[in-house]
């Protein structure tokens, strides 16, 4: 099998995207589709927030703000500080133009579409050709215990900045949801399914909690691996690492492969923890070790490069 | 009776909103009540949006523009921009802050407050004293028949720029709707009740529609009087000069005058139009001439005192 002919990627926010740009720069349209988390998705003074799916969408499109790797470039906040104006909430930092996905996705969404079309609409007009789908069309919520008690997603990510130490995690609704028709048809006609560099409990989990889902990736005749977002035992950005410690899974590349261990063929981590593939290796995986950071988008790109060789030479 | 005691004004847009900053510059709080036409509002993009309360609201905080009458100084539309990228509705200009205002109140209204709450909240955080009350919670809606067909109030005012010919306007849900007990009750309580230079079939009518209204104006024991929007055959601002001459009313205070004939006690007319006095006392009404262009501060307070100095004398 050609392991390139259909990438099947699975991502939550900023590292999972940036992973997509790399991968979008080499394959045609046809041959990557990006799943995206939305359980960290919130309705937010109304409006339906969507913030992979917008990482994802705002990245692809190169419009997405590098400094934060979230947001729109030098977007404004002007409705936003009005609204605390008012004495409504501020801590959800939503920026003009970002504000205009939000309140559009939420008009096409109360029409009655699905958020995979919305989705589809909204990155076409974008100017993006490669499918981007939301893991489902209904709702999925992460929420989680922590020592300050249960919180909403972006009430622990954003409003408390994942300082509070989580106990558990909960995805509610997953056990309602479905994946979408798309998500079903991504993963059976994929011939590699990658898990992107992101959040293992709060980005993949997820996605993989939909029901049926981990069965459909089993079934799949494509290699599953995963690019570890962990770095010499840290994350690259937010709670990776923390949360990880806190949940008493091993802060390092193994414990991301040992977390996926139903699912996976293989591993991407970081040169630093090259030393770390002999581990990997003793638990029945390929690994391989490359630059995993990607600050430009060459690393971007060579990263996936060096993910579709490695692929092509191990399972094809 | 002391006419100033509590002066309820009723208006419109820009040209009410002049005269309410004259007003509330010269009365207390309490002894001012402006009462808005809300239907002009719209449901945009799933925003409630309420463009005559908002102007008010705008002019009363010394937010508004002054170069439009309406909007925020130096508001920006980033969130527009991004909505017709998408494909989305662009003719409906809301800049930025302004969408703040109505996410919030959109927001407010869905957890079940009224618009009469919720513009208390609003116009309170913005710093305004007095108060402004939407005529109604309930919906109503202005609708045009027209040589384009059959155009919502804000198709017609700003999509179309008020150019089809307007054969009736309707308001539609006036029949159903009731005026707040607030707004009752700011009529009853009334020492004066002021028709603003609005436009008297597209800001003072549907106020008027709501059931009672009318009834109630007149068994109030406070002298009723417009300020003529009309001077000089044309109107300061907007259709209402246009609109007055397709609907067969004479586009002049005295056709102001005839189409309030049955409330009225007297009218404010402008300086040029001195000589329609005549026509206006022998239809038994009280009359003045004043400037009545507010183009600045000076002009909208000057114009406030010679009303009230005018109704003291005349009506006490």
């Amino acid at each position: 099998m050609n392991t390139r002919s259909h990438v099947t990627l699975l991502v939550g926010g900023v590292g999972g995207a940036k992973l997509a740009v790399g991968l979008a720069s080499i394959l045609p349209p046809e041959a990557l589709t990006i799943i995206v988390n939305t359980g960290d998705d919130l309705d937010h003074l109304g409006l339906h927030v969507s913030p992979d799916m917008d990482t994802v969408m705002y990245t692809l499109s190169g419009l997405a703000n590098p400094t934060t790797g979230w947001g729109i470039t030098g977007d404004t906040r002007r409705a936003l500080e009005m609204i605390t104006r008012y004495g409504g909430p501020g801590w959800f930092g939503l920026g003009d133009s970002d504000l205009g996905t939000n309140i559009f996705r939420t008009a096409l969404l109360r029409e009655g579409k699905r958020l995979t079309d919305v989705a589809r609409q909204m990155s076409s007009a974008l100017g993006i050709r490669h499918t981007i789908l939301p893991m489902s069309d209904d709702s999925v919520r992460t929420v989680l215990d922590t020592d300050q008690g249960r919180l909403a997603f972006q009430e622990y990510f954003v409003r408390e900045r994942w300082q509070p130490q989580v106990h558990a995690v909960h995805f509610e609704g997953a056990a309602e949801a479905q994946p979408s028709a798309e998500v079903l048809q991504a993963i059976d006609e994929a011939s590699l399914i990658v898990f992107g560099p992101s959040n293992p409990v709060l980005s993949i989990d997820p996605i993989l909690a939909l029901p049926g889902l981990r069965e459909r990736i089993r079934a799949s005749s494509a290699p599953c691996v995963a690019v570890s977002p962990i770095i010499g035992g840290q994350a690259v950005k937010g709670p990776a690492a923390k949360l990880m410690a806190e949940l008493g899974i091993d802060v390092s590349p193994v414990g991301v492969a040992t977390h996926y261990i139903d699912l996976l063929y293989g591993i991407i981590l970081d040169d630093v923890d090259m030393h770390l593939c002999d581990v990997v290796s003793r638990m029945n995986l390929h690994c391989i070790a490359r630059r995993t950071l990607m600050d430009s988008l060459v690393d971007k790109i060579a990263l996936s490069e060096h993910l579709l060789k490695w692929a092509e030479e191990v399972f094809s």
